[in-house]
């Protein structure tokens, strides 16, 4: 109730979107990363003609409705992005923009803008007093994201009470710091206020925008208003009435007052209209650019170029012992020869994680033509970014840093897989061995605790023919993420000729007793064997670089690696 | 190298320390939060007289030295805290300067100032670029905590290259908009202008203060001074002998210049000063308010008070169904009457999560006295500063949020672990069962992963009389952090007495097959031995709140849980 009126005049007047082809590429993008006021996004794309009904908003927080306690992408027209976990969103917008500006960066031709959208963004206190928008925040100002525009509700309430009990930043100077340009609201129900700095908003000045709203929670509400109780539960029918009252509605619920379903059609028009203008002058571009066209159709598509895979080299079988993580570099390198919509970005350790491009530059403020994103210490903004990237369209973006650090991005990693996006996230010094920086740097619990995300496929090569196939992998599965864990030490190459999209396979036979492990400790485990081997007993040398994959084979095929006869089994 | 003279400066002038009792309790604290500068802080240690010898610092970096890649507290004497994870270590140094003013709050008395210290960190770009500083700083602006000083190591270079390549906030200004007074150094070099702004610094107005000096790393080093080069690798002989050339140094290496050795002898001679000062001070504040002092001395210790454990309330044989984060508020409140130290902070979510201590106010700038922290939504600060405040001494912290949100907080609570501090994190609302709110805040994975974590023993109880034994073990653990997973909805009472500190109890016996379950699902596992019951099979029913605590029972008690002979088990 308190966003109504910025919420409207977002949805109404600025935003370039299509309600009725929620999937038009050349539309900007929203996010509403306070997603707990779900109900307003909503309401706002049923006003404005998204097929969600009437009937969608009556089923609002229960089972199986369209319109869900949180906004989920992938479930309800029109939602860009789930959000729900404070900050994410904003961090998802922050990527958006990112992929906007490497997408006109690579595709734009003198005369031919096709693209140039916008995004915008809701957010609230709980998204700014969030780390990770911080870090989004510092980025986007760094990188000059000129066409993101987000507006800060500044209702000064948060779930537990007033804000002032643990919030007093200064928002806008803060936001200056940063590298933003900041407007303000001084009325966030006054719609000419709104309309006139919301446009102002659309007037880069090169720097992003926040706009600081004056906002009123539970506006309306006859005692509820401006106060927590309007935060977290429902107003009550009495409050409910009383606001209805008080602004001059109607006492049903569920109403659209008169007039408002026609502008909803204007709506739906005007976007009709910006997508057949974008669609003509796409068409241009395809006379023009005719290869371009295609290159940018499929890379939005999200499907990887025929024949991507013949570009993976055959690791040598006579090859020597070499680290994970330098094995994936090769052939990450000789993908992205063949995928060119792929990119990468490190938290300020693409040095340690070999996942650097070479042969191409640094995305930069004003030349954002590079494929390696600079992602400085910020892990968990950088896995939010890259969601963001994903959700976008036009990219496959990869992000690496250290395994231990994968703590810092947990939860945008978990929200990868609930979107099912394929971000991939590269995770090196995977094990005990990484050196001399001690228990803060060795990860112990981290590859259990990614391998319990539902959702995620985790893979942990043991050589580099594994490796090779863990990218064959991550690369194919374009319906969720994929996490890559990589040593530092070198590990020797396995004898036979691993298929890693099974998740498991026979290294070595044996049928007294099975030895299963991943990455590094298959090597141990083969040592392990020779020493059993001493002893009469014949052990059996698992390597399993992928629980969920080899939990999805056909019994047949897991019954021959691991026989259901051999009952000593040592993982 | 760069860092040199602000660590002498900051060591031989300003700390107020007393080197050979690094466990004096009225000393100022030290966290280096940039811990890869590690030998930075053995150094100025060794200098200063603690007991850490040149041949310490010759096995730099090997196995089982007390001179490792990272700064670990109760390893080293003279380390407060351990740090590496970037950003960790601010967070960690507001916990320990809202410890100073919470303690003070209770314990000072007109004309005994009897605690009365300050805080000094150092930290870096990295630490300032991830998302958990600018959290903890923003709350150490709100609460005014003025004794915390801070330098920033501002040497413009990261691990990836200069930090322009993805950093340019404007440092001073984000400080000040959080409430900060920002002070600066132009050359970190010039003792004096370092000793000028530190005493400064000391004189405060009221605000934290950051004190921005600029650095030059690997000062001296012939071609790698100032680069990248100079920051994670060791510099090589050459550039070493040029660095000491450059210096004015002699060319041995573990050289000590002749004079400072007697330097470092006055610097242990002022500490012993300020010790002995000091207990003369508590010897009076004893003498005038003998209570008060055995109760911070016992504070200290981290003893809770004799008989503690009678406060908590016997669960009523016939108590109705309730949710585990009720019955924790309740136990929760009745161990706070009889553990004066216990305090509990939230993230925003404290009428959710039930930790409010009622009876007791909360902590607002210029009064420190009250037991609820509003910690504000930075779920990863809120775990941090509850490890300041449990590393300092006097407190035994409680923080708490939504399970799903443990996620945000993860690498705190393994340090917590690493560092074996007795934090306690409460995670509710610990199922799918947790409402309407949706995928994004159920949490799934959540529990898997966090048991993952080495010494961490996580406790998920099953009704009111569990919870109340989780509490009991989770007060009685003070080796060790404890996390608690609540249900937000109702379970009935088990029948029986549960003994959660073994970990696991048979709640219903059978022979035939063994059901295995914790929490929510406890009940769901009794329903089922009903419907096995049925058909005639008798399944035992375990609740098993705790995998640690089990596991770490003798094999008879396991034995008679989990008898051998039943090999059907579904957990």
């Amino acid at each position: 109730m308190g966003l109504a009126a910025v919420g409207w005049s977002i949805f109404s007047e600025q935003l370039r979107h299509s309600p009725s082809n929620p999937d038009w590429p050349g539309r900007d993008r929203f996010v509403l990363s306070n997603g707990h006021a779900s109900m307003l996004l909503y309401s706002l794309l049923h006003l404005s003609g998204y097929e969600l009904t009437l009937d969608d908003l009556r089923s609002f927080r229960q089972l199986g409705s369209r319109t869900p306690g949180h906004p989920e992408r992938g479930h309800t027209p029109g939602v860009e992005i789930t959000t729900g976990p404070l900050g994410q969103g904003f961090a998802n917008a922050v990527g958006f923009a990112l992929a906007e500006r490497m997408l006109a960066a690579r595709f734009n031709r003198d005369g031919h803008e096709i693209i140039d959208h916008r995004t915008w963004f809701i957010c609230s206190d709980g998204d700014l007093m969030e780390g990770i928008s911080y870090e989004a925040s510092s980025l986007a100002g760094f990188l000059r994201l000129g066409k993101l525009i987000g507006v800060y509700d500044d209702n000064r309430i948060s779930l537990d009470g007033p804000t002032a009990l643990a919030f007093n930043d200064d928002v806008a100077a803060r936001f200056s710091a940063a590298g933003w340009r900041v407007l303000h609201v001084s009325d966030g129900n006054d719609a000419q206020e709104l309309s006139s700095v919301l446009s102002e908003a659309t007037e880069s000045d090169g720097r992003p925008t926040l706009v600081v709203a004056r906002t009123v929670i539970g506006f309306g509400a006859p005692t509820k208003e401006g106060t927590s109780d309007a935060h977290g539960a429902p107003l009550g029918e009495e409050e409910a009435a009383g606001a209805k009252a008080a602004l001059g509605l109607q006492p049903e619920t569920f109403h659209v007052p008169d007039g408002v379903a026609e502008w909803a059609e204007e709506l739906t028009d005007r976007g009709l209209r910006h997508e057949v203008e974008w669609g003509v002058r796409m068409e241009a571009y395809r006379a023009a650019f005719p290869g371009d066209a295609d290159a940018l159709e499929r890379a939005l598509a999200g499907t990887p170029p025929a024949g991507w895979a013949d570009a993976i080299p055959d690791a040598a079988p006579d090859a020597r012992a070499v680290a994970s993580r330098t094995s994936s570099g090769t052939v990450l390198n000789a993908l992205a020869e063949a995928i060119p919509e792929l990119v990468q970005g490190a938290a300020d350790l693409s040095v340690s994680t070999n996942t650097t491009i070479t042969g191409s530059g640094t995305v930069a403020p004003g030349d954002f033509s590079g494929r390696n994103i600079m992602f400085g210490v910020r892990e968990h903004a950088m896995a939010a970014i890259v969601n963001g990237l994903a959700a976008h369209g036009g990219f496959r973006p990869v992000c690496s840093t250290f395994l231990t650090f994968s703590d810092y991005m947990k939860n945008s990693i978990r929200l990868a897989a609930l979107m099912k996006l394929p971000s991939v996230f590269i995770f090196t010094h995977d094990s005990i061995a990484l050196g001399e920086d001690g228990p803060t740097h060795q990860p112990v619990e981290h590859v259990a605790g990614l391998r319990a995300i539902p959702g995620l496929v985790v893979l942990r090569p043991a050589d580099a023919a594994e490796t090779a196939g863990a990218w064959r992998v991550a690369i194919e599965r374009t319906g969720g993420p994929t996490a890559l864990i990589l040593s530092r030490q070198s590990l020797a190459p396995l004898p036979g000729d691993p298929d890693v999209g099974r998740g498991a396979w026979v290294v070595a036979g044996g049928d007294d007793c099975i030895l299963i492990a991943s990455g590094s400790e298959v090597g141990v485990a083969l040592e392990a064997r020779d020493g059993l081997a001493a002893t009469g007993i014949g052990a059996r040398v698992v390597s399993m670089p992928s629980h969920e994959l080899f939990a999805a084979q056909d019994p047949a095929y897991r019954e021959s690696v691991l026989p259901s006869a051999i009952r000593a089994r040592v993982a």
